[in-house]
């Protein structure tokens, strides 16, 4: 895109540090030029979208704007909360208005039909400027979804204070674009249930931060709580309750809530293990169901897979995914694949028969079904993501569009981009939020959780997606532009990384504070990448940046929490461990 | 008290195993005989109080009961949540009415007032009488407050399935008194600010599984937050904000909220350490305020502890304390005493003054400044309630009443026991609720919780409160029946335990699911000491009745965790490491 010129003029006086607190954006952008001047937002703002056809959700995308610009109002986290910000209030220039446009030729597309194409594909950069004259500020972007991420970063850039809002730092000039096409967020409601407004705020918190993916692990053993037209009983027989069940009409309205917020929604269908509640409905597609004990057949109860083997449950399986995915817009769909136990089909009559009267083993009887399943989701022009174990732990053809998702560790990350697959980045000992809860099971007081400890949010921050790999790897991890100026590589090889939630100690009572503002480690890690000014992350650096992330969420009723003491977020490392 | 006479149908079929998840009592009564007849609450269902001049907070009790009877609308925890009860229901007697007596000869007080009586002094015991055959209930006590926590009993006897309220295992006769006469909570409320719709609802909480005390860490060094009159500016300069502030108002709302709950509120201002924010008013008054590097200064930041030695910071202590102390109606004030760090004074001018002029040395300066303000306590007829340092970390002499509260380790207990003091059980190893959430002190990426791992309900529930004593030292823990039917010892030798909520990575967004279920762990320690059976409580017994605790409190708005998958809570014990 072609950026309009604009001269910026940096105040910057030898020896006087930037007022602290103030340049809170997250994630950190590319480029970020800022001033010291106070500018304030006039009673008469406005957005000025000059675009001919604005599609409806980008007017939607600016009222949310308008409503948190107005309702945020977020006093910045210094002591006295912007009370010495009064003397220069006084006397600041106003800002009227801020201009909308795409980049001349840009095509006109919605922001939810621009989030949802394939990775690589999608324009996310933006160019933000605020004069610190009064003069309107413009926003401009290749795609109406830049133009979404530009007016998250806008937002971002105001406070409150005696019934003024405000920014310090003008004039600001921010050219801004991702490291990495993929920043997700796994949510997984079959162990414990979430309502539709759950998952509604979740995904807006995902959109302050800009996390562009929805994984959802909507499935698994404990419960099946989707809708699926062509096969109603699943989730008749195997949601908690009808009130627990995301209809068709939920999923849409999730989808679309989802994309209009820059988010692609991945659900998954974990299969052929995390399937024991199938049973329910076709008892005779699950092996080893509710078989005790349970941990010689299952990683958690209850034990139960689909019987892989038999054609009729490989039929059934490729069907139920594809009709689930292709009412979709996602290009992206996980067929799962983790934690299959051996030991449930061992001495499963039907499986065995199947396997003796073919003279397949179970691998090769894997292999079929794992092919099947993904040949009728490639057909529907999907591309299948699967768990780790599908390449390290069997010998199966998978084809090489697939994406990889590391999850037992993050030194696993290598082998899987060796044998050539796109990976995502969700390593249980950086990215698990459930991790430190302690053990969940019955009958073991002294057990602690499995993925001891919890991962801080500065643990989190601290993964590098690079790590252990080869520089011929780099472009299966992520690729992208390490070097944003001098360098733009095929982003159409990229995947990255999300951070995520299981649910066996979590539900709509815990799903805030367990997730925020934590999730937004990895969400900073694959936006940015690096710091402005070429530096690498650091965490010292975040942390005040990330309490401002937490305390706006808080404004916008998103029960994030705090990550230190009050008097510590007001004061910039003066916590830290060797302050 | 003298029980009526209750003759109690026990229909057990040989071979018939009880219906599971019904006796979902928490904590478990002292005695609990049922049946297995299913009794249903009359649409006409009334609570017939025969008491004259029945105390108003007694009344308000009375119309809470019927509120939750006719609102919680909880399924049994089982599979179908109640739906194969409808045939029971069909052919159900019917309940009409709960009676309400007094003891005869018993004086009428009002709850309030018999909730914050010396430990030893106050009457919990009650007996609850259900019989199958639809004739009227009966609720007996020796006091109001007694006939509070049978009331908290009879609304945990009842589910809802079809637009029907029932129990089924009438007849049920109850006779309940707790084993140890102090249960409580402790919640800081210095490091982040809790708004007072939080304490109350966290007290509404606490009721529901009848635990007694709320110790109100109220005061620490990062803020403030308590309006004193006689010193208004601790607040307006030491609160977070003027919002963030307990107003003397607000003090005794909650007082008030509590005691007709059967809570008393045991407030602490921790002194001479954690006391840094007083010199934001008194800067005189503090040594080492904010000292860096504060590590070497404080366990956390910031430094900055009371002048001890000085005689104006002694009088102005005993004032502030007495003058607090004086405002509530609990006998115990704690005056914390933890974490007094020596280096604060090693270089401190003014400190190292007066011991010189004085001739004394710092443990001497301690010792009279901890004579002085106990002193002034116990002269406003309060009792002294310290950390353990004083104990055994310094040698100061402190009355014999004095209660001193074990955190550090459980293994403290006996030497502290060994002194003669009374003792709480508060352990960091089995009852501090903000373990395990990593690190959170900045610049620390890979550091965990200083009190790693997480401590589980399960890990808390298994604390013996006798451990490491000897039998002499029982009666200084918490004395007690323990052998309910022949042994009653003197309950003003008595006090005991309770979980704890540190509030540096904790506040309003987190504090219910961070506590509950949690910290019933504790009250069912502590009130039923074993189960009815006389075995030692276990928690594969325990867990199904959590669960329960766990979603009747989400049905009243407590945002309560779920401690596993929701298909584990239907199916007791499936879940279990050996299941």
């Amino acid at each position: 895109m072609a950026f309009s010129r604009y001269v910026v003029v940096l105040a910057l006086v030898a020896g006087c540090l930037l007022p602290s607190g103030v340049q809170a954006l997250w994630p950190i952008p590319t480029t970020l030029e800022t001033g010291m001047t106070t500018l304030k937002i006039s009673p008469a703002f406005y957005f000025d979208v000059q675009i001919e056809g604005a599609p409806p959700d980008l007017c939607d995308a600016v009222a949310q704007s308008q409503y948190y610009l107005e309702n945020d109002k977020l006093g910045r986290l210094v002591v006295g909360r912007g009370a010495n910000d009064t003397t220069a209030l006084a006397s600041a220039m106003t800002l009227s208005k801020l201009t909308l446009a795409l980049a001349s030729g840009a095509t006109v597309g919605s922001i939810s039909s621009e989030a949802v194409k394939p990775l690589g594909t999608r324009s996310e950069e933006y160019a933000l400027m605020i004069p610190a004259d009064g003069s309107a500020a413009t926003l401009t972007a290749n795609t109406t979804l830049g133009l979404y991420r530009g007016l998250t970063t806008f937002n971002q850039l105001f406070y409150y204070y005696g019934g003024v809002t405000y920014t310090s730092i003008a004039p600001i000039a921010i050219r801004d674009t991702p490291a990495y096409p993929f920043r997700g967020l796994a949510l997984d409601t079959s162990r414990n249930y979430y309502p539709v407004s759950d998952i509604l705020r979740t995904l807006d918190a995902m959109s302050w931060v800009k996390i562009n993916t929805f994984h959802w692990h909507i499935t698994d053993s404990q419960s099946f709580p989707l809708e699926v037209a062509q096969y109603p009983e699943l989730a008749i027989n195997g949601a908690y309750s009808p009130q627990e069940v995301y209809t068709a009409s939920d999923v849409q309205h999730i989808v679309q809530y989802a994309a209009a917020r820059g988010i692609d929604v991945m659900m998954e269908i974990d299969t052929p293990g995390h399937t024991a509640i199938i049973a329910a409905t076709y008892p005779e597609y699950v092996a080893c169901f509710d078989a005790r004990p349970w941990a010689d057949f299952a990683n958690e109860p209850p034990a139960g897979q689909l019987r892989f083997a038999l054609p009729e449950v490989m039929n059934f399986t490729a069907s139920l995914l594809t009709n689930v995915a292709k009412t979709l817009p996602s290009y992206y769909f996980s067929t799962g694949g983790d934690e299959l136990n051996t030991n449930c089909y061992a001495n499963d009559y039907l499986t065995q028969r199947q396997l003796n009267s073919t003279g397949m083993t179970l691998n090769g009887a894997l292999d079929t079904f794992t092919q099947t399943t993904h040949g009728a989701l490639i057909a529907q022009g999907k591309t299948p993501v699967v768990w780790e174990e599908m390449v390290l732990n069997w010998n199966i053809t998978l084809s090489n569009e697939t994406i990889v998702m590391i999850w037992i560790s993050s030194a696993d990350a290598a082998a899987v981009a060796g044998r050539g697959f796109r990976i995502i980045q969700a390593p249980s000992n950086y990215f698990y939020l459930d991790c430190g809860a302690g053990e969940w099971l019955g009958d073991d007081p002294t057990g602690n959780s499995w993925c001891d400890p919890f991962k801080t949010w500065s643990e989190a921050y601290t993964f590098d997606p690079l790590a252990n790999l080869t520089e011929a790897q780099y472009k299966l991890v992520l690729g992208g532009k390490h070097n944003l100026v001098s360098r733009y590589i095929d982003l159409s090889e990229q995947s990255t990384g999300e951070q995520l939630l299981w649910s066996e100690q979590s539900g709509p009572q815990n799903v805030d504070p367990i997730v925020w503002p934590r999730a937004a480690s990895s969400a900073e890690i694959f936006w940015s990448g690096k710091q402005p000014t070429g530096a690498a992350l650091n965490v010292t650096e975040a942390l005040p940046r990330l309490h401002d992330v937490r305390y706006r969420m808080v404004q916008r009723g998103v029960n994030a929490i705090p990550l230190q003491p009050h008097w510590c977020a007001l004061r910039p490392d003066a916590c830290d461990l060797y302050a």
